[in-house]
């Protein structure tokens, strides 16, 4: 049995504070491990394909059929990229747009793990919105808001799905128009069983909170997807990739780093919330990298990646001591994306593309328990300074 | 000095668990004690203009005249009306599509509050959307969006904003198209007064959990819309006013609940996560409503609500001794919204017109802590039952 107390700082971060069993993944950020679904991932990540991946981790056989975005969803996305909106912003928005009225359209799917939802009160002859959008329904089409926003983004117009190709492959497929070669959508599935999931991070979290409260799995889905926008949670593999080109040859690498730490500046693909060792992702996506790379046939930029991460670790080392900065998942993520052809602006909705299955999973979780999550705060207001609530 | 350590149970709810400090609200659930921005509810709430009160959360001065929306959210909540989407998904969607493009038209505002907003890497041509939305924008267009909608979604067309009107009385304009009474507006401020914020309820935690992650709040309060949506958080006003028209008149009371409670129904309208004693916003609504439907001369709907609850808090204590179920504020949040002649699908989505600019003050209070929140999780899954990150 594990220990039901445990003694917790009051903190803003709720750092170390344990909310959730789960059945997931389990990161052990001080021996560098992560188990997804009870696989180590070194073992998952480069054999299995992604729906195996999914399978496992939801404990369910799935089905990624149903790809196709409705023409509202379409016509959505061609405006935001008028308006050259944000590419996460576009995938929520793209979200919600193809989920509207599908009640209907899905009702002859099986009952979903989430369905018995209520979403509160609502006109009778409203559509039950976002209800009855199984889990599945969700994950497949995710990449095609992505491609079909990122295309239309870029003055092309869309690629429609292939469903005899798979889940990774059709992604590849409807941004470039282009069947992938095989090592491309392994290196592309390498990636996405890579991220899959990760105990509580912010969008997990923020999705199992919102699925607390009884809400529907849109819901958890795009506050989620609001969260890991955030810079400090899901944003940081374009700058690390930016720092690599910007020092450009290996010579340069010790005279820029140094130049960067000493001016305080914090250098990315670098230390980890969790992880105080290296993080067993940044090994994975390592190696897929450079499988990538070998069989492109040019293994220049990987090389200089290599360089520039030793010299930033020993740097690191010299500069901040004790504080253990290990090369973290998104160093090695910007790389392998970078040589799949994937501009820096789709990093990450592709990493969404992948965690959404982890969501998903969690608000089912997170359901089952019956409870709403509900902390409290300390006021520190005006005329009622020392009483606490 | 409060206590800096505390004993926390491992629980889903994070019950008792204090993630952050707040000057915006008190809420003290043995005492029925609630405070707001440093005033006690029953003092606030049927005073101040709601401008006011926003003013007296956000410490500084409050403009809310830019209130139109573009034509691409009027033609998205059209096709939502189409489909009859749900009106708190239409807000969600009508919020997203009135901060697309605003980056540009906003330039001119003043630097709000939470503007030196990262929110990752993206397109240097792309719209920076959602970074440089002031929250009063986000604050000011939510009732147009609701009234939009609604207006959309009963086959009229919209109505306008009127600049000339406060936040509230235009709110009931644009839903009608009839200036409201003096009353009516007095009724509806002393609601949006009384739900403005309430400590780190699902939907505020949510938005700060994003917020803390440094993105945008355009998607923190897109994330908090999506909890409020719960039946377990912002959904039982609905149900708590289609009790009392079942029970229709007061000598069924008695035995409509006695039946209720003796079948394992639960009784909307009464009992709550915090409050142990009688919810201080109860009676500040209750008086509201009296004093509504006073004005409007038809005191029978209020005085079968005051039966209803009265037998109600007798049977609960006769069936429930000692789970202190009290009257909470869904109950006469129903009454008075009823009196002001909304219908139940817009209580929620009136609900959150109020607790927006709660939610706003959140995030940049979680913003200027600078901690992400991160917590951390069990795991019980195979093959590692017994290791705990």
């Amino acid at each position: 049995m594990r220990p039901k107390m445990t003694i917790m700082m009051i903190n803003s971060g709720l750092d170390g504070v344990v909310v959730a069993e789960t059945r997931l993944s389990m990161v052990d950020g001080e021996r560098g491990e992560l188990i997804i679904a009870g696989v180590p991932v070194e073992e998952l990540a480069a054999n299995a394909t992604f729906e195996e991946t999914v399978e496992l981790l939801w404990g369910e056989s799935v089905d990624l059929s149903s790809r196709e975005l409705p023409p509202f969803a379409i016509e959505v996305l061609r405006e935001c990229a008028r308006n050259r909106v944000d590419v996460m912003d576009a995938l929520r928005l793209g979200l919600e747009c193809s989920t509207q009225n599908v009640a209907q359209t899905l009702l002859s799917v099986r009952p979903a793990l989430d369905e018995p939802m209520h979403t509160g009160f609502r006109p009778p002859e409203c559509a039950q919105t976002g209800v009855s959008v199984p889990h599945h329904r969700i994950l497949a089409i995710f990449p095609t808001i992505v491609a079909t926003y990122w295309r239309l983004l870029n003055a092309h117009e869309p690629i429609a799905p292939r469903s005899d190709l798979s889940h990774a492959a059709n992604y590849l497929w409807m941004l470039r128009g282009v069947a992938p070669s095989a090592e491309e959508t392994r290196g592309l599935e390498t990636y996405l069983n890579t991220v899959i999931d990760h105990g509580l991070n912010a969008s997990t979290f923020t999705a199992r909170v919102i699925a607390s409260t009884g809400s529907d799995l849109v819901s958890a889905i795009v506050g989620a997807l609001g969260a890991l926008k955030g810079p400090l949670h899901g944003g940081a593999p374009g700058p690390a990739l930016d720092m690599v080109f910007e020092i450009g040859d290996a010579s340069r690498a010790e005279e820029v780093l140094r130049r960067k730490i000493e001016s305080g500046e914090k250098l990315m693909g670098f230390g980890h919330r969790v992880y105080k060792v290296r993080d067993p992702r940044a090994d994975v996506l390592n190696a897929a990298a450079h499988r990538l790379f070998t069989r492109g046939g040019d293994l220049a930029l990987y090389e200089l990646a290599r360089a520039v991460e030793e010299t930033a670790l020993r740097l690191l080392e010299e500069y901040k001591p004790g504080r253990r900065l290990q090369t973290n998942v998104e160093f090695y993520t910007a790389l392998l994306l970078h040589g799949l052809g994937l501009e820096a602006p789709l990093f990450t909705p592709t990493f969404a593309i992948s965690r959404v299955a982890g969501w998903l999973a969690h608000c089912a979780e997170q359901r089952a328990t019956g409870r709403i999550i509900r902390p409290q705060s300390v006021y520190v207001g005006v005329s009622a300074a020392l009483r606490a609530q």
